[in-house]
């Protein structure tokens, strides 16, 4: 009974909400796209996979009835059609809410090169928001639209990814027509989709493309990671997070192997020291030669700066690309996928005016080799540093789009549970854990505010309760759990249980097993015995 | 922190407290299995996908140090090595338990046909368990194992999957090899996976093969199903089952068109009516001509039967299968799957000794011809009907085995979330659902057994408390979303809410939002309002 209608109104509830101007360069006026909505409510469900989901597109990609501005005003045009990939995402369901901020002519990594503003981080205002699709990530990030579309030519589908929390999935390249796209360099551009979720993201390239997967060797999931001497220069914590991202695919069973990084850094280098960037020159260069206010002063430097460059320095470039192609593949081997970080860190707002093409330049190390290497990748969140997102990327050869998310899809953080009675380790209802998949994580205590009573249920159960004073640390197994599994378990939970957030010796909350008040009168105190186990051997003897 | 060990040792209670001799043709002894967990526990994680996996192997399946039956003891041989998919399995950090039950020389549907005992449903222990691969689908079922290899035929690995609740995947003939499996149909036979979750079973799929998927016509998910009149005679509910669960692909945006189901049915015949039958016969017809006690008197009297099917006859049969290959194709067209029933009812044991032909002979309605017409198969559990499982297949084109579990993936039965204050439509928090792709079900009320307090919390929530008397009943929406999404934003509780079992007005209970005690000292009790909203304009006025 929720209907596109209802979920509308919610998405401009939270846009005046979250009052993000700057993410949006041209937002529809809500009653065009509640009309839109009706009708859409109004139709039968088939066909429609996607029916109801909320997208942003990102400002240089035609949607029929708003300007194409790829972030310049004056640039602007009106498609007379939707591109492609808009057309197939609103054929299967979906309603466009609006095109979104982005660095000018999709020239830039950080976000913040648009006359449009500066597009601030999805969680902390103070740092950026990533691009050249900046605004489509902050907009799925902060929950005004379920999916956005993004470009990437050199990371910008995957950059604002990683710094908003949110999944970036870059197909193969020519696998989503980058027709009615503006090109950046129109040979390697991609289009992107965002997604909070890569089940999300995957639904909607599925809607976008038809991926035709070669074979690969079986075994296990094989996953080439990079030397740490080789990642150079990382923020603060980052490189254990990655170390992290590695070891949770290991304890999946992935098998991890070295590579020389050497290639894949050589060919990121040629993408701006090199002759290629002149392709952008090719897209714009004549209008951003005549000039204008609404120019981004670095953007209009490096396009006018490639004006000069020579043909024979392209062909040079070429050669010495292919021969990092071809030691590129050979040091993937038959690896499923290359585990990397999205980008060596997450500079603020203040640090990238302070050196804009500096700071630009060091956010695209390992993002951008991977068109010219013509890989395909998918960017998702692994955790956060200093409380703020961290993310890694897939890369796999051409065409292993639905392979590299297999992989991503093990990186998935477990969800915790507290457990303090019948599912304790040993215990009678354990078993319904351990079929869920769940792994006990640590043996602890709750923290001591809690008094545990010893319930009228079949089987006995203890009931944890919150106290403000005379609480006692009570023993506790904390497991973990995938996220469908938690939900099957929540789904399963008979009364008077209930699940809540539990707080730990540590000071750190889970969501654990507390009870509702109406199973308490009458129930026997036992949290003398300083745990739900002491109890029953105490009961025994 | 959980160990292959700890896995183990909870499996032998489990099986103990289960209490299902029959599932079971060779237990391995516990001590032996925990000895093999310990030194799987010893090795690191890397290169084993399925780590700690318990496995059932069924008993026509050559597992190395246990006897090979194929349900009858006299044929029983000690096979030398595993089979490879055993091996593959095992080599991906699985630990066999033992070698289950089954109808014997897989010739049945309905698991009672050995001499080790008939398999009790996991369920109903008053019906069938579905065969032949019977033991390893209840072994599943009961949680004993995570995962089960079965073989299918005619339906064997399918039919005990609906039956038991459970997942049952049947690969494309020759994907997955049978080597070392007693052979039925040597030229039909499938091995097949058995797990509690899609999921689950496809991470052992992809250790067992490497499927490769021809490109699909880009467009929503294309489902055909069958006219019901198509059919025939389908146990009391299931005709409603069946159209449910086309209606939810439907819901999810699928396509559905109906097909002839005439060339499915008039191949389904030709399994057991026709002469492939004597493929039976080639197999194990001198073993079975030499007569013994052991032998099933049904199974001995269809393969003995087979002796005589002229070859004249099976030429002229492979011609009409070739026909009804092609008819069924057309059928199918371009569509991504055939939805189907997995069968057409559910007898009990009483039902099947009564008439043990004729009651199995029903049971491959809709499974004999999935091989002969070289199509692959996911039996998903569809729901209940008078609380039994209820399951449907998904059948597609050989090599579409990814893409039929994508859509099967698409009947994951929604879980249910109760709420009663700021996560209502149009609440401060609603947005929380809307962004886990959740949906309003139900507007109603709770049982009138509770009582609503206005919470000190931050933004203002009520607390809903059952009471022993002295309830009312509580306006209340019953949202819908997925396990994952339910597991999330139970992972995302903060204090002091929790959830638990809430009643319904109409007597259901599902998860719903529920308080800890200790927030209820001093919050006003609001119940007279009849839920928050009211209250909130209650104190707006």
């Amino acid at each position: 009974m929720t209907t596109t209608l209802d979920r509308v109104r919610a998405a401009y509830r939270r846009l005046a909400e979250t009052d993000r101007p700057e993410v949006w360069i041209t937002l529809r006026p809500q009653g065009e796209v509640e009309a839109e909505a009706r009708a859409l409510d109004a139709r039968p469900a088939g066909g429609l996979p996607l029916r109801g989901t909320l997208l942003a597109v990102k400002g240089n990609i035609d949607v029929a009835g708003l300007p194409t501005t790829a972030g310049c005003p004056s640039y602007a045009y009106r498609p007379a059609s939707d591109a492609p990939a808009v057309a197939a995402l609103r054929a299967a369901g979906t309603i466009v809410l609006g095109t979104t901020n982005m660095d000018q002519f999709a020239t830039g990594l950080v976000g913040t090169r648009s006359p449009y503003g500066a597009v601030r981080n999805a969680v902390d205002p103070l740092r950026v928001s990533g691009g050249s699709s900046s605004g489509s990530a902050v907009a799925v990030a902060l929950g005004v639209v379920d999916l956005a579309l993004g470009t990437d030519t050199a990371g910008s589908g995957r950059v604002p990814a990683a710094f908003n929390g949110i999944v970036g999935v870059k197909p193969t390249r020519g696998l989503v027509p980058t027709d009615g796209v503006v090109p950046a360099c129109a040979s390697l551009d991609c289009v992107t989709v965002f997604a909070r979720t890569l089940p999300q993201a995957r639904r909607a390239l599925a809607v976008l493309a038809s991926p035709q997967t070669p074979p690969r060797r079986p075994g296990p999931w094989r996953v080439a990671v990079a030397p740490a001497a080789q990642l150079g220069e990382l923020d603060a914590g980052w490189k254990a997070a990655y170390e992290a991202a590695a070891e949770r695919l290991a304890a999946t069973g992935a098998e991890l192997r070295t590579l020389d990084l050497t290639s894949f850094t050589e060919a990121a280098e040629l993408l701006y020291e090199g002759a290629f960037v002149a392709e952008r020159y090719t897209a714009v260069g004549a209008f951003v030669d005549k000039g204008g206010p609404d120019l981004d002063p670095t953007v209009a430097r490096i396009i006018t700066g490639a004006r000069d460059l020579p043909a024979h320095r392209l062909f040079a470039d070429r050669e010495r690309l292919a021969a990092l192609r071809v030691r590129a593949a050979a040091e993937l081997g038959d690896a499923d996928a290359l585990l990397l970080p999205t980008a060596p860190g997450h500079p603020t707002l203040a640090e990238v005016a302070a050196d804009p093409l500096g700071a630009n330049t060091r956010l695209g190390r390992f993002t951008n080799s991977t068109n010219l290497l013509d890989m395909c990748g998918v960017a998702v969140p692994s955790g956060t540093v200093h409380g703020l997102p961290f993310g890694v990327m897939l890369l796999g050869a051409a065409h292993t789009d639905d392979r590299i998310a297999e992989v991503a899809a093990l990186l998935d953080t477990p969800l915790r549970l507290t457990v303090v009675g019948a599912h304790l380790s040993g215990q009678p209802l354990n078993h319904q854990l351990v079929s869920l998949g769940a792994r006990l994580a640590e043996v602890t205590t709750t923290e001591p505010s809690y008094r545990l009573y010893a319930l009228a249920t079949d089987p006995p159960k203890p009931g944890l309760v919150r106290v403000d004073k005379g609480g006692a640390a009570v023993e506790a197994e904390v497991w973990e759990l995938s996220a469908a599994a938690l939900g099957a378990f929540t789904a399963a939970l008979p009364r008077p249980m209930t699940l809540g957030s539990v707080l730990l010796a540590d000071g750190r909350s889970t969501p654990g097993f507390l009870c509702e008040p109406q199973a308490l009168p009458g129930a026997e105190d036992i949290t003398e015995y300083g745990g739900w186990r002491a109890y029953l051997d105490r009961a025994r003897n």
